[in-house]
């Protein structure tokens, strides 16, 4: 069994918005399907250990905000490597209460759904929810962000089957090193650079401020492995 | 309420095999997810008018096989738009029997997965089967098909029995006469042609040659009606 053939199902990535009673929580998911045309019917799975599915089985109800391609992963780490527990992720986020009362992130979003809790199936580490469609809304036109480019995104790389992969420059001496976040896996690559963060394309790891911090998840340096 | 803000969930596209006994069978599905981590579980969405939905009910079993960006609308369409009440879509396809005794469709694919039903759960027009992973091997390697791709590039069309199936809308002032198959909604677009059988772009319905035939059904050319 090769569980890398999981890797090859296609995703789109998510804020899956929830509340309990006044309390609201967000969090980053990439399984949302429409399981239903008529009624129209979302399911979403959420882990079990996650803030959110609390809140989504104490109210009954959630919020698909669906992030465009060009959303950056700064907001991607906040729904999606931190917790609902240490801070309110909405804080200084544009959202908006919906018909369910509960938060939807607009920030990087195209599309947004909002879901009445019909169903819920115990699948192991997870909980899927399935929803009746209550409200959905386009916010404006984009391409979606796909768990498949979030992925090359963040670890700087391009697959060779993608059209925009060109062969990689083999020049030895300056090679760069690369470094890993130990805690969610983004690589700094320095021909990139973090510019996001204001740094320039080409700065080796050595030469980011002390202060820098990993774009996704808020890690520090030392957080950072060299990468083989 | 708007229903296109649907649009933006993100698929892959699949081959599902099913069997029932000795008999084996095939249908197009864009809703697999991997549900659980431990043990790996995915889930897939079927319509429960599908002879596939009779298949994995009786046999509790089901394959996956991953589609590669690069399959062609005939192969889509002969597993999306014919029912394997009529033929053998197996017949003439690369495939082999899985550990399930399923069928799992070889050509077009990227990495398959097999799965044994644990649960099956009813969404109103489909059943979501869910699974835990018997067998999982990659193929080789190769940019994964998307629903999007699919839909926008490849300019696919949507059956009436996914769950994604929304009315179409009626699109006004096109310039150049565009034709709908009436057996599977392919439209044919004179701007675009059909590279893939030869006729180049600019080639109006009317000049094709009498024996083309629609790249995703196989329906003839009577079989297609001026878009209004």
């Amino acid at each position: 069994m090769n569980l890398k053939a999981l890797y090859q199902i296609s995703y789109g990535l998510y804020v899956i918005g929830s509340r309990k009673g006044d309390r609201r929580n967000g969090q980053i998911a990439n399984t949302v399907i429409q399981v239903s045309s008529e009624p129209p019917t979302i399911s979403v799975c959420i882990n079990k250990g996650n803030l959110s599915h609390e809140f989504i089985k104490d109210s009954a109800v959630f919020t698909v905000s669906i992030l465009s391609r060009d959303t950056p992963l700064s907001f991607i780490g906040r729904f999606g490597f931190k917790s609902g527990r240490d801070v309110d992720k909405f804080d200084s986020v544009n959202y908006k209460i919906g018909e369910t009362q509960a938060p939807i992130a607009l920030d990087n979003t195209l599309a947004y759904l909002e879901a009445r809790v019909i169903n819920e199936v115990d699948a192991g580490t997870h909980t899927i929810f399935i929803g009746e469609l209550v409200a959905a809304e386009v916010i404006r036109e984009g391409e979606p962000m796909t768990y498949a480019y979030y992925h090359q995104v963040k670890r700087g790389t391009t697959p060779k089957t993608a059209p925009v992969y060109i062969e990689e420059r083999k020049e030895v001496g300056i090679k760069a090193v690369k470094y890993k976040c130990t805690v969610c896996e983004y690589v700094y690559d320095p021909e990139k650079g973090d510019p996001e963060s204001g740094i320039a394309p080409g700065t080796p790891f050595e030469e980011l401020p002390e202060d820098w911090q990993c774009p996704v998840c808020g890690a520090g340096k030392d957080e950072f492995e060299k990468e083989d």
